[in-house]
């Protein structure tokens, strides 16, 4: 699946020649998502600095089969079905030994230019950013564990207090696995915020996830209602729309902690002083860190279930249609993956 | 409800004038929940240094209704349905100031020699230490939230990543709270373990709740298995027995943190040498602080269910009964709770 | 000292009659800094809601001897030489009870409309926010103690790891009183940059801290220089100045936290998705919380010394001619003291 | 320098063949220091389950010139003077994922059986463990920084806050270690306890330590007396002796953190009920994690001078006196340096 220029998507051979290195698995794709990142190439042939100047297959978010094994590799075995974390940094910079892989300059990341993304019969990887998968997990919720931890990873930095009401400020894939992530990850409930009723509507139906369409409710006076008038103890910025910012923080506890997930394109207005009157530190997620094996315990145990999150399932060699499909933006689909 | 004296209950009139201040409100009584250390007093007439020399009114775990308020008092009404932290600490010690009230070496706890205690018909107490009750939660639930804030104080002491496994040491009344609130509070799972099938078998009704009978499993094994050989991520030490030391931290996995929550007797066993090659961090919890509108919060959103755990509850005249019932330790009786 | 109306100040007699409650001393006040928010009110009448309506006493960075004490006062006797914290919260507050009485909203803060401020002969205050001056330790030194603990606080949100690299954008008293603390705090080194070269000449007379003319040198370069390449671990913004966003976080190092501890005008621009990829978490400062004692502690033991920065004393006579002087703004004047 | 068996030491040509991989650098060792460690082995040939059954090279505290480069090398050149973590992790377990690759059980560590140590002319090392001295530090400075490493890494635990009082258990010298890196690293002063005068007169000579010779003295009431009793709000156990246990946590403050440094031979008695009442958090210290760039940053500041622990230097082919000398544990020595 190649994403050969803007807006030319093609289902071809295309010829890539990897060897297993002995810390290496080679993985036969089973499942891939559509990520929003994914669309984004499509449509536009890039995103920020990052442009496709030659073909680049697609896909990061993936489960498989493992079929081959370097020699090296301890606790797995071939037949083993794993999901794969996309990112690969060095394993020597800085920042990698001080625990935060995800900000190494130098990561190699899924279908991110040039590197190929893994949509595609099967891929070579590190066995290390390989996770298995429990026997009764499907490899389309394998598939969502990309996403997912990106909303665990939001969950994490947000050092959630037991008991702690968040608010969320977007409800499309990202903005409903954070609330997931909040829920299962100490909240009590979370306010979910959007304009789109479909979206609401999808994110409404987990117990505990509380919807405010922001076109017709009044989100703060909505949270001031469920926290005595105290105001959100966690909040997740989901949404990435710049004009949510002036706004965004008003939802707030005094001494809250805000989370910035969704990535706006340009810089964006913050009233400092109003954070400095609240006392509101702000965190920020890019990608994940050690969040694969805290993400599938969560949807082993059942505190957190991403299928009602697959809107549509696709098989690969309708992978184009699949891809029109997702960029097409309907308000009612989540996820789309695409089954090899 | 008055202990006169080591292992003699009376339930008489028991002057006590009490002036509801201009920051209090008066509460008329109407659950209280039986704890260990009340029944601890009954027994032995004290516990540690503190020793009931005069006839001492029992009973901290309470909730009631107002009946009265103090001139300065706001966000209350006379007839609200509130629960009570038993605590009132000094406001003007360094240890309040600096949040953390609970260990305010001047604190007034009820039935703490020589303080009364509220198993009465009405008490006096400031209305920053009342919480309402969500509509649909009951008096007896309300009087649950004490013992359920201890849970929800090593929870929070225990700083959970979301998705981590929990092993939780003993499985009376506050194992299991800290097991719920592991669990509500961003666990994937819990192993609780005891050598009382017939507690385990509460702990073990709620789902990811995980029982190990300890004369019967081996408990390393069990949790090796649920994590692939790394070790319980947060571990909560509940039994307050010092022969469980040696084992405990044996449990855990690199890099873990122990919440040390039952209150040994005496010194106890730990090798720290053990603790440094993994790492290990220990948390001690002292009650709680900052932890009823949290608590209360869990149990309103239902991810905390207390009801399973009020075993029996007696009416006010039958006190001394429920008591006795409650000093005779049944393996299947969590808590006792009297209503007024 | 009142400030009658705005550009309007009076040496005159105004009676306060203020009774010494139980919890409360009355100090003879000795020393009294100017801040830059007094000299805001003197000259403008307000500062953002905050506007001077009545006559106002200025004044909140003093020190002084204790002459009456309330009955329930202990730890103190009539003589004792103290510095007070200016801001009195609300002891009931959710806030407060936090361990972060600087945010509670209902905080009553010297100078601030309508409370008065100190700049006068005795001033009632409760004693919980009064501390002992150490032997050593002049009254003018005593009033310093106030701004220091803007830096302290800053210093203690940064979560410095012992030997990192700091840098602290501007170098007015507070960015100065943040580059002590920083470095008192752990910083191996501080960067201190500003555009005014007599300010940095003031900072980098202290050891360790490196001052940089932004005018004429490239900030990022030298802290390049400093890190091997690598930034600032932590980064504070002292200047206030909106303009200063857009670089300042260039400075930092990859995981870094920054703190903002200046009070922009107006919203500034923030690059999001530029923190998002360097992993930087923001913090804010309002006041300080619990750091008298340990700003007294860093004074006392020599760790800083902030005789240097005290420019100018003026007699109490001369108060009139003190605020001139200081709302003059001369480079080379950090802090101008009024002596009683 | 070979440790032949038990007590037999002897420096002879002692053939190792290492190449230099892709990531590594061959060193010159121009100091080595004298650890407690390498005195045990050299004296009991054994420390707890590591057990010298073949002869090996001893030392692991060094510094030297880099003489050869793997072909990935970047940042070094042929010439560079450095100093070397001795500790090798995987970088692929999870624990070094996680930013603790001290507590990687897989590491290889220098002078470890059945690892050699570095106490030789040459040795080959992966660069990302190497650090570039500062100029105008020397090779027995440079030797220095992996005892000093200890001490940061306890400060680091501590999380200090700027201000705060430290007590340190054991003025040996991982003791002074950590007094050191806990004043530069925000601590106002450190009291260290001791029972030998010799060593107390060596940490006493650092402005803000305070020695108290415990035979003589009582510690508590000094730290009393510093803190209006309040206590030390951080503490370091760095004697490893478990005789200390019973008093040591006696001279904390409420809500203190106690960091466990020294490695006692057997489990301690731990008041865990005392430590619950105090709410303190026990923190423990194994190795050193990301310190070698931080106690580098220190010394280069001049914040901590390790030279006066430098006690004697020696040849190299005066090495087994230097290890005679050593062992024979004089109270007025800190540390023994072999100069290459």
């Amino acid at each position: 699946m190649v994403l050969e220029r803007k807006q030319q998507l093609s289902l071809c051979d295309y010829p890539i020649i990897e060897n297993v290195g002995e810390n290496d698995v080679r993985i036969h794709i089973k499942s891939c998502g559509i990520c929003g990142s994914d669309i984004h190439y499509y449509l536009y042939g890039k995103i920020g600095d990052f442009v496709v100047n030659e073909p680049m297959i697609l896909g990061h978010e993936a489960s498989g089969v493992i079929v081959e094994m370097g020699k090296n590799v301890k606790g797995f075995k071939v037949g083993d079905r794993v999901c794969m974390e996309p990112g690969v940094p060095s394993l020597r910079s800085k920042e990698t030994l001080s625990g935060r892989y995800n900000i190494d300059p130098t990561v190699r990341f899924w279908a991110t230019p040039p590197i190929h993304g893994c949509l595609r019969e099967n891929v070579v990887h590190p066995a290390m950013f390989c996770f298995k998968l429990p026997e009764d997990m499907s490899f389309e919720e394998g598939a969502m564990i990309e996403p997912l931890s990106i909303g665990m990873e939001a969950a994490k930095q947000a050092s959630i207090e037991p008991g702690d009401v968040a608010f969320v400020n977007g409800a499309g894939t990202i903005g409903i696995m954070t609330a997931l992530s909040a829920l299962a990850g100490g909240c009590a409930c979370v306010i979910i915020a959007d304009i789109k009723q479909a979206k609401l509507d999808i994110a409404g139906k987990y117990k505990n996830i509380i919807p405010v369409n922001a076109k017709k409710q009044d989100i703060r006076e909505t949270i001031a209602d469920l926290t005595g008038g105290w105001g959100a103890d966690r909040l997740f910025e989901c949404s990435g729309f710049d004009g949510c910012y002036p706004d965004f923080f008003t939802m707030s506890a005094n001494g809250a902690t805000a989370v910035l997930v969704g990535i706006p394109q340009e810089p964006v207005p913050i009233d400092v002083s109003y954070l400095q009157k609240k006392g509101i530190t702000l965190k920020t997620v890019f990608r994940y860190v050690n969040e694969y094996p805290k993400s599938l315990a969560q949807v082993a145990s059942g505190k957190i279930d991403v299928k009602p999150l697959i809107s549509k399932v696709f098989p690969f060699d309708k992978a184009v249609a699949a891809y029109e499909f997702a960029a097409a933006g309907h308000n009612d689909v989540v996820k789309v993956v695409i089954d090899l």
